[in-house]
């Protein structure tokens, strides 16, 4: 797939391929508007018909194919399946994204994994004590109890933790936002999986005994650790990930502060998730085990997969 | 393979396979013009059987293949089919490899696409406006018409340009010529692939009006662009590249920053044959158009195909 | 394979795949004799059970696989097939590695070839004139007769030189037994293989005529080559290597000092095999010569293969 802006600045996903000679198009460059082949000049528009080429009639050539695609958000979101089904309406709205209240800086990941192996880590976070022990994990977190359940498309799996201490990560955050670090905290975390592979986090930390997760704002930190999740092959993907808060939203370097320790804390799942990925390769006769803290991934494959049959039935 | 010099100086080139116990005789070192193997000491003599090994008694060790082998004009030239049909008469005669009145460097790279990919590159230099933009394309090219014909065994394609600027690399070669290098030119290429899978390509500027391709040597700077492609797997070549040129051929400073001039534009072509090929690969089902651009390409590949067919049907 | 010391101290060796998700346990940590997951805290006895996971009863997770192990000499032995079978008896016994009269030293290569070309290079020190030329190789190696026998399981293939000058490594292992190193020595080569695959080199020099391999141990320098190889998928295979000598044995700068040189050393026939795997795979067609240079490498491969069959008409 090839990105680049038409005359007009919208963006276009094309099929990097030159119906000329098969050359990446990626490889050209864009002049008026157009796409021009850097193999021998034939230029694309954004329909995927090619528009000319010199001493050449293009108007036979075969198209290429040219993706539905939405600017929004900061990102770039394109429907790969069939164009008559595509629907802005489906988009999953970010209103953290427009909003002023809100602060947002992320990365982008390529891991060799299943995309799905990736929804079970963050639909289970029972692994921030083991894999990220120095800076989110805490103990309490596979002491508490998880909660998951189904609302409509998505799937949800709660943890809450009363009255503990609160890990390096959120005394920052707790100290960004002017609270105390010291004192006891009620500590959260949400997670929200949505068609066709997002999962929103909603994590956050609220002086202990205000009302945790429905306390004032006054007295509470918290933020949405943000995931959009590409499959590229059967066994890697791509993994866009980001933290929105509402803490010191104007502090850029506090921005840069989260996404360099998200990048590490990320770079520890990265490496789990791909010797996991190639454990299971080795092994692909062994069944795993579906525990209640592994509810949320298995709920949201179920998902997935009606997904998959329903849109295999339309076809 | 593996080349080395006998006794006589000549070179041999064998089937880089120990028939002890399979090393490759490349790692083995010559001694008395013969190849020794570097790990038992079996000593290899020019015809592909073996000459003697400590203790051993070596007449009835199976031989290994010898190639037939002629070298000349620079190159080391391998016959690596049935050598009965070798005939040294089949060599493509390079007169400027052996006159004072020309000069030469070129280079070697390795590249992982289809041998054809490359024919077809060269072929057809439309794409010279595009990959090379900074130093022998230029908007004139993919203006001007190409003539494509066969001359027996050989595709010609031309290409001639009157009146144009003179593109850098064409400016230095006016300047070592002596010649004004602002003024106008006429230009010419002139493509001609012969079998195996050689090109030359005969390229110049002369000044304007004075006959272009035609003109007096005195009013003229050309060169030979000079391909040896020599296929390695079915995605793989190895590419001997080089310049023939007329003028300071007394230069070596000259030769020196031809061939870096080269390997740099050689280089473009490279990246984009490669990722051609790639492209290619993943989309097996897809046609490329064959355009009047085409031509030179497309006629090598039937010559190709037709010289494998008659291989095929001798044995 | 993951190996961790439980809480006595004792080596256990475990299939490296949690039962929960099939995470690598070895990127967990011990804790309490317990091997814990990196991923979701499964606490993992030495017998392949569970013991314990947060929040989990885990009497019905299925076990994971352990082999017999017994650690001694230095080394950690692994039974990898069925423990039924599995016989402590059935270890090779190492003297020279529980006394103090010999020091030891050693490696560990990964190397990209067939397990058996590495015994077939061990049985037939041929090659050391050819691939270590520089430091234990020698002209006489190969014109001295080799003898081939096989005393019950074991193959025994043995090469003596009388009367010549020792190369460089036995230079320095005669200063360091205080004996003169310019003097003619008689060298010989001993090796001998033994199930599963370990191959042990019996090497020396003694002062000419004073006995050779027999004579006393005031005139010679020995030592044992010492050689665990152990095979890794069908196209390579982990090589243990290192030496136990009988000189300077309190002296670590000499043990450094070999340790480097057979690095060096070991290096070159590396090399040699990972090429002459390359091309064997090339040829799959070609049969190899079995020269009386080979006989040990043959034998060895005939016990290898009786025990194979041995063991999978038992199964």
């Amino acid at each position: 797939m090839v990105f680049y802006r038409g005359a007009d600045g919208e963006v276009a996903a094309l099929e990097d391929f030159c119906p000329h000679r098969g050359a990446p198009l990626s490889l050209g460059f864009v002049r008026e508007g157009m796409l021009v082949c850097g193999y021998h000049g034939l230029t694309m528009g954004c329909t995927g018909h090619a528009h000319s080429m010199p001493g050449q009639r293009v108007h036979n050539f075969p198209p290429i194919r040219a993706f539905p695609v939405i600017e929004r958000y900061g990102f770039i979101w394109v429907w790969p399946g069939d164009a008559d089904q595509a629907d802005p309406a489906k988009l999953h709205p970010l209103p953290w994204a427009e909003s002023e209240a809100w602060a947002y800086g992320g990365g982008l990941f390529h891991i060799a994994c299943d995309y799905r192996l990736m929804i079970d880590n963050l639909m289970d976070l029972t692994h921030e004590t083991y894999v990220h022990a120095s800076s989110i994990g805490q103990r309490e977190i596979d002491e508490a109890p998880v909660k998951t359940w189904v609302e409509g498309e998505e799937v949800v799996t709660s943890r809450m933790m009363a009255s503990v201490h609160a890990p390096p990560f959120w005394r920052m955050a707790l100290r960004c936002a002017g609270l105390p670090e010291e004192e006891l905290v009620d500590r959260w975390q949400i997670c929200r999986f949505s068609l066709p592979s997002h999962v929103m986090i909603e994590v956050g930390v609220a002086l202990q005994g205000m009302g945790g997760y429905e306390a004032n704002a006054s007295v509470k930190a918290s933020s949405i650790v943000v995931d959009f999740i590409t499959p590229e092959t059967e066994h890697s993907h791509w993994y866009f990930w980001g933290m929105a808060r509402q803490f010191a939203v104007d502090d850029p370097a506090v921005t840069d502060s989260i996404r360099e320790g998200q990048h590490r804390i990320f770079s520890e799942d990265l490496l789990m998730l791909e010797q996991q990925q190639a454990n299971l390769l080795r092994h692909p006769e062994r069944k795993l085990l579906k525990l209640n803290i592994d509810a949320g991934g298995v709920r949201s494959r179920m998902i997935i997969d009606r997904a998959i049959a329903a849109e295999a039935g339309k076809a």
